[in-house]
């Protein structure tokens, strides 16, 4: 396979006449040879309309059609084998351990989603009988299940080349619910987005699914993006990036004609409470533990944890003195772009001159000029008072950073979570005894995160049913879905009531002897069994 | 009890030096002598520091509480006697006997939460257990529940004083899950507002909730409103009421500093398509039915029938003439105010005055002046292709109206619907069989609307887990959300995650031994059993 430029327009390349860009090298500062075409407006209308008319067809294919399209965009993937590997790490300047991380995860978020889809209880059906007898009206047969909603427009995301990508967290359950998807390809990885859109189209012909049920289209501006979320067609929108790029879009729309929901990841602090027995008891564990954390992909997640709460203490100090020790092991690391390298820089500097911040550790370059795009760490400290009267110390900066809020006492730790906005997120450091003595600490935490995890470091999302990875605005645009693990299908689907319905017409999902042998809620008790 | 006219904040009745206003009786075009304070700025401002300071301690309590707190407010509400009754009559013009079903529902949808939130699996418990002996990295403990949000204000409606109103669908699921609630009283049934707010705070009393847990406030211009979706501590709107309305606060809400999310159902002309085979068949019976449905509650139910569709045929006539003269068998009732009763006038009457569309019924005042008020029903005709030229025609007309279209063939009939915009429901007149041959015309119908009804009027709305009242937009502001049923009260909660938790520390519902007998999807199965 070799990177083509075009646009992937359901089964056809197309470049009609778009302004072109090219790979951008973060680790050497060049550009690679290939030309990316921009999409027209034509582009992005031929994309729409085959994705409006495959979604006919699409969404009455069985679930196990589509979860072999889910299987056969991972056998495309590997196939692709070092290729989309080496380019990634051109493009990303990801290590390839971690790459091969990150398209393992991608391969197994896909197949999730196939085993979700086979299994198929993910529809959350729900059966309440008829009672015909019932007085003064008789009562009806009712039955509910989730239905797909239409075409899905995702924006590849810079931090994950893969696994919030082109293939990605949105991309597997919004094809796996049965929704047409067309992918803005981040302009970031386009060789890699060219790559993963190829193996997806491979993998939708092989399978024979209609034309359409994949596009991708490439922009290095914004008028790609816009017009599709603006496009009458289209019905949800999936994101990850910058609060600045997810609000855009979700204003956008707000205000079309037919409001569409967007569900955009925008960034977060994650806040990481350390109690103080806790702190004396393993404050230097724990020191290691965030070192790593915080550095971990140059910093470059959005559970990265970028704000540490603690109470003054020698063993604070202690705890202090070895996470500087550990950050000064970590080399610095090649960071996605020029722009996040750029903007990591200026955000941590900011943050550095705000008034009561003390800068404990800094890489300094050594004027070699060797450090282009290289995230140079930082770790700050502030007093709680401080940060209490600064609402710019809670800002995120995307990138190897963390600000230490040092407090008189846990009242002024309580206060500062008060001024916390909304988080993916939240670490409290504490065993079980020393949690139990603080419930309104813990309900504090609990009502500012989507995710809220004991004696453990944020960074790291598992792909289950239990994970929420969302949380609170500005965290996202939408608390209430997940874009990690099963549940983040939920985001592509809406419930439909079948009322009075004939047994032989409806969904399998909904008949009455359970032919997929789905749980169902059937008057209000879960079982797989018929009725 | 006595009417008290007055703000209800928490505990304390107030009437700062607001304007006031007096019932409207619409069946007599006079006022009742109460007068109602419209709040000020400051006491929107104290109900809403009253229910911030509430939530901390009301999500804390058990659901028995809850589910008690629920209860309490049924019985104090049957306790208001007669009172609620006669007032509802004279303010909103409803019959008795539809007032007497309306409280029942109402008693029910809250007796309904109440055993909702006594059994539990409400909160979608999920378990995926952990595997620390797991490569390359362990696998955490993650467990997830739905938790509630904080204060939701809500709407009351215009033509459900009970069922859609202070105690009505949003409420009883808003308290249910463990949030504060503020309601704004709809001014057209204030008396009824005030009673029964009354009742929601004897109950609150007496069974030892946190004050704030409840306000109640009057006005009858939009400034209360206003200021309550504007609220930085409120967390979500719920409105059932005009298309306007609805969108005049959602828009409010997305421009928020933090968006919240906003429940509002809005309008539908909830289509019937009756088939040609089932027309022929049983044509009158279905004729007699609809003229019950377009009629009922003299035609202010937001599941009206609204539009008719069918395939020209001898048969459709005799449909019409048996409609036609169902209908006027029906004699005017008396509409809930005389702002919706002249609405709907003007609007029928600009749908009657559309191009091709052919009056056949119109309910025709005497010129005495007696109906005042009252709602003169009316039916009319037109082709499928004038309908197809004229979007105009799918406007909702809030009243006993219904216009048949006319088409030439099915094909027509389907192009028809295609421009339909989203709907609350959709119902298809058509035996088994003859359903079965159009596959196409069910697909159809099923992404338009939120609930598909066969063989059946859609008006009557049943309260449990498989209703779903809601539909794609511009019937609601969210398709995904339904306001009658169990799954209402997924409007006010969202999901929490806790990664890693010690048992000890986490809520009832994710413990390890299951101490309230959930539901749970543990490592993707159902159970009610321990782990």
């Amino acid at each position: 396979m070799s990177i083509q430029g075009k646009n992937y327009i359901g089964y056809s390349l197309s470049a009609q006449d778009g302004d072109s860009f090219q790979s951008y090298i973060p680790a050497q500062n060049t550009f690679l040879p290939e030309k990316f075409h921009s999409a027209t407006s034509l582009e992005v209308e031929s994309a729409m309309q085959l994705a409006q008319t495959a979604f006919e067809t699409f969404a009455q294919r069985s679930a196990h059609d589509r979860a072999d399209f889910l299987v056969a965009i991972t056998e495309e993937i590997l196939a692709l084998g070092d290729e989309l590997l080496e380019r990634a790490q051109l493009e990303t300047g990801l290590p390839l351990g971690r790459l091969q991380g990150e398209r393992g995860r991608t391969i197994n978020q896909l197949l999730h989603f196939a085993e979700v889809v086979r299994e198929g209880s993910w529809v959350a059906a729900s059966i309440d009988t008829a009672d015909p007898g019932r007085a003064p009206v008789p009562k009806p047969d009712l039955r509910k299940m989730m239905v797909p909603i239409g075409p899905i427009v995702v924006f590849g995301s810079s931090n994950f080349p893969y696994a919030f990508s082109v293939a990605g967290v949105d991309t597997a359950p919004a094809l796996a619910a049965g929704n047409p998807v067309i992918v803005k390809a981040h302009p970031a990885h386009p060789g890699v987005s060219d790559l993963t859109a190829q193996a997806i189209v491979k993998a939708a012909q092989r399978t024979q699914m209609p034309e359409g049920v994949f596009s991708m289209l490439f922009d290095n501006g914004h008028e790609v993006g816009t017009a599709l979320v603006k496009h009458p067609v289209m019905k949800a929108v999936g994101f990850t990036g910058s609060y600045r790029g997810g609000m855009a879009l979700y204003k956008m729309a707000m205000e079309r004609e037919e409001p569409i929901p967007v569900f955009a990841e925008m960034g977060s602090v994650n806040p990481v409470i350390i109690l103080p027995e806790t702190m004396q008891r393993k404050g230097l564990e724990l020191a290691k533990n965030l070192a790593g954390s915080i550095t971990l992909g140059a910093g470059q997640f959005c559970t990265n944890p970028g704000l540490i709460l603690a109470v003054e203490s020698p063993a604070l100090e202690q705890f202090l003195e070895k996470l500087l020790y550990e950050i000064a092991q970590i080399p610095p690391a090649t960071m996605l772009s020029e722009g996040i390298c750029q903007n990591y820089h200026k955000l941590r500097d900011e943050a550095l001159k705000q008034e009561g911040v003390e800068v404990l550790y800094k890489y300094e370059s050594d004027g070699s000029g060797e450090e282009k795009n290289q995230s140079l760490a930082a770790i700050a400290r502030v007093e709680g008072q401080a940060f209490l009267n600064n609402p710019a110390l809670q800002e995120e900066v995307f990138g190897p950073f963390s600000l230490l809020i040092v407090c008189k006492d846990l009242t002024e730790l309580e206060a500062a979570l008060q001024k916390l906005k909304g988080q993916l997120t939240t670490s409290l450091m504490a065993d079980a005894d020393e949690a139990a003595r603080h419930p309104g600490l813990l309900r504090q935490m609990a009502s500012l995160a989507g995710r809220f995890i004991m004696n453990g470091v944020p960074t790291g999302v598992e792909v289950n049913a239990s994970m929420h990875h969302g949380g609170p605005f500005p965290s996202t645009t939408d608390s209430r879905f997940t874009s990690v693990g099963r549940h983040a299908i939920l985001r592509f689907v809406r419930p439909l009531s079948f009322q009075d319905w004939d047994d032989a017409l409806l969904p399998d999902e909904l008949k009455n002897n359970n032919p997929r042998g789905v749980w169902r809620l059937v008057n209000n008790e879960w079982t797989r069994d018929s009725i």
